[in-house]
């Protein structure tokens, strides 16, 4: 079987009931935190701009801005999901799944008046094959320049949407054939609202392919593994087919799926220091520190963080976040890391000022990327000190669900409610046993029909 | 100035008056032959997918299907206008610069109501855009695997938009890197839908993007250029800026355009026959031929007419596009060879297969790409002979307004009627002199409200 042809038939004929229960669990936190991000970035200007421009309403759910036509709906929810680049990353390829994949099988779902199960299985199915097919082009895709989030996304999403279309095999290969095809996204974009647009094309992109298909529209067959396919042209450096081909062992022996490599990102800022902002809140919250009461904050950390995060007294929110500084301040005076924490008005807050002058970080090259060791010197002479060895949203240190809903509620809740917040948490950790995604999407969406 | 702003400047700062008179009437007849193959295409199975899945009904014009948001529109309007591959073709590097450039174009002009002139101008400047983005790639671009008409056309679509939405030289920039951002198309999607289905997604990105930026979205200052830009990640196997740089010549002193390097085919099949078919029809209506008067028609072709298009007795219309023996046959017996010379009934035609039996190709490689010999024998003894040097089409000979307007008639007035075909003739002719393009969209989609 052609890696193409093997990645539709475990599109089609995967059994819902193999997917293991962690690994639904997982699929309902990945949605739990795209409703989160979209719903604090959907009153962003940059998002009006998309909907001037793509027009009309529709039949499908917008996240925190109404409806909109299916296409339009999947690209704002892509863009809205990536917008903060607060969303999941699979760990191995650095694809960020859920911003092209959720936006699409919701669209999908809602058209379809699919099952909450038959929903989170298809995403589970949508990002195994973004990120098997990430796998296949990892390292030289990404290393050419590619953002493989917009390009490799789109397989996710066009996966996603045949599994809740119903297409069969060979109208699945098509449809990934149609997607592929479409595949964008180059790095030059990275720091401009075009990066986030790439997710919500990938979104819209994969959608469109399988909707197409499921009509009669044709595409190619062999996208991958094609002369002139996805493989030859967007990763010539090189390909490896072992990712498609161990679709076999995943559903024979249950290995590690996907999602299981998949982080969710506890702070809205640079990765490198979230060791230090975990080890400062777990000090924090166990001593009941004041911020008032601190010394000084001293931290051994891997050398990236003082390559690429010293900024002793960043001025913007924007530069706030690449300052270790900055996000270990905050961590101590509010115990936390989200977008609140970078505001313009935090950036110059003098008190916040005043702890960023207080941290002293030294570099360790011994150390992993998401280790840290941090003292806490207190104004009575104590040094309060403990070791991360694994920072929160790493593979080896997945956040809890806990921590997951205090993010949830730190973005969602200024938006929706506590009260509707609070609905649409509820609905989405026992979507496996709504009878379809309607209420959900109604809540998310805000709209009054639901 | 780098070539990124080079471009943008150009779009920008061109006075409409340095376009030679020339190239903006070569602009109507790229605009009558885009109204022609999508009227003809308008009614295709596979458009009824798109609107399907594009959903709501818009402010934007649908070439022969009414109105669509301005996204679908232009989406649908490239779709149609290369599902035949009935369109234009920049000789120097294969880019069909109309299918995605037009309809971008079309869209924008409705929208802010400019001139007909004004209309003319932007493509012109948007397909010089698109033509020189295709010769700093060309050739290593598509020969890597590209459909460079997908990939480069988002580059004249969003200059088109740019310059009648009005972008300073810094927005246009930033809209070029928005379209070149998403890029996409690759050729393993030949023979499918998914080929012309690159065109519509040009178009639509182009038009998304400086619509976006137009509103205060951003993107990338450097698409072309910069490092992780369109040259390093799409054509990493060489890149040219002369064509660029050529833009400061094209203003100073007039040179060629490249609208004078576009060809409009003037029969619906493979390329390589077009001499033989110029040669039947000269000698067809010069001699006022009767095909039951022809015992045989002897050619001397260049030889990649038998290495692509050998098919003595083709079963299907697809097929016989690709049969110089039908392609003749039906340039004698209709002295055409527009879509209607291609459907499979014709295909299985006993009088044409007739014909086909009397074709002999002989190979000289001695001969140009777009030249033969043709000599028609006939039943009393004479043998009609003569040469193209140059096929109709090529830069050399370009086909006569007269014969693009039997072009235009053949595919325009089976859907229009005649009255609104001929009505739709005359408003693109006469578009330089129109206040607005609202009475020619009204014509071409079909509405009623015109």
């Amino acid at each position: 079987m052609s890696p193409t042809d093997r990645l539709a038939a475990f599109i089609v004929q995967t059994d819902r009931t193999v997917i293991p229960a962690h690994v639904m669990h997982e699929a309902k936190r990945t949605l739990i935190n795209v409703l989160a991000v979209a719903l604090a970035t959907s009153e962003d200007p940059s998002v009006d701009t998309l909907d001037v421009w793509g027009g009309t309403k529709g039949m499908a759910s917008v996240i925190g801005r109404g409806s909109a036509s299916e296409g339009q709906a999947a690209l704002v929810n892509g863009y809205l999901a990536h917008l903060q680049d607060y969303d999941d990353t699979h760990f191995p390829t650095v694809l960020h799944p859920s911003a092209p994949t959720w936006p699409a099988v919701l669209a999908a779902a809602e058209r379809t008046g699919a099952s909450g199960a038959e929903t989170l299985a298809a995403f589970a199915i949508g990002c195994e094959v973004a990120c098997r097919v990430a796998l296949s082009v990892h390292p030289w895709h990404y290393d050419a320049g590619w953002h493989i989030t917009g390009t490799v996304g789109g397989f996710g999403a066009a996966a996603g949407t045949a599994r809740l279309l119903g297409l069969d095999v060979a109208d699945t290969t098509q449809a990934l054939g149609v997607a592929g095809t479409h595949a964008a996204g180059v790095r030059e974009a990275f720091g401009t609202n075009g990066k986030a647009l790439h997710a919500g094309h990938a979104a819209s992109n994969g959608l469109r392919a399988a909707s197409l298909v499921s009509m009669g529209f044709s595409g190619p067959k062999a996208i991958l593994e094609g002369r002139r396919g996805f493989w030859a042209v967007l990763s010539p450096g090189g390909h490896n087919g072992a990712p498609i081909e161990g679709l076999d062992d995943l559903i024979a022996s249950g290995v590690r799926w996907e999602l299981q490599n998949n982080g969710l990102k506890p702070y809205a800022n640079g990765v490198v220091s979230h060791p230090l902002q975990d080890a400062v809140i777990e000090l924090r919250n166990k001593h009941a520190i004041v911020a008032g009461d601190v010394r000084a904050i001293e931290a051994r950390v891997h050398p990236l963080v003082l390559e690429l995060m010293d900024r002793p007294q960043p001025e913007t929110g924007l530069s706030a976040k690449f300052s270790h500084q900055h996000c270990a301040a905050a961590a101590l005076i509010d115990g936390a890391g989200h977008e609140a924490q970078f505001h313009d008005d935090r950036a110059r807050d003098p008190q916040i000022a005043a702890v960023r002058a207080l941290v002293h970080a030294t570099p360790d090259a011994a150390l992993g990327e998401d280790e840290v060791h941090v003292t806490i010197r207190m104004a009575d002479g104590r040094a309060l000190a403990t070791h991360v060895e694994h920072a929160t949203g790493s593979p080896e240190n997945p956040m809890s669900d806990a921590h997951l809903e205090a993010k949830y509620r730190a973005l969602a809740t200024p938006v929706l409610g506590e009260r509707d917040a609070e609905a649409l948490l509820r609905a989405a950790w026992t979507l496996d046993q709504a009878p379809d995604i309607r209420a959900l999407m109604a809540l998310a969406s805000r709209r009054t029909d639901g």
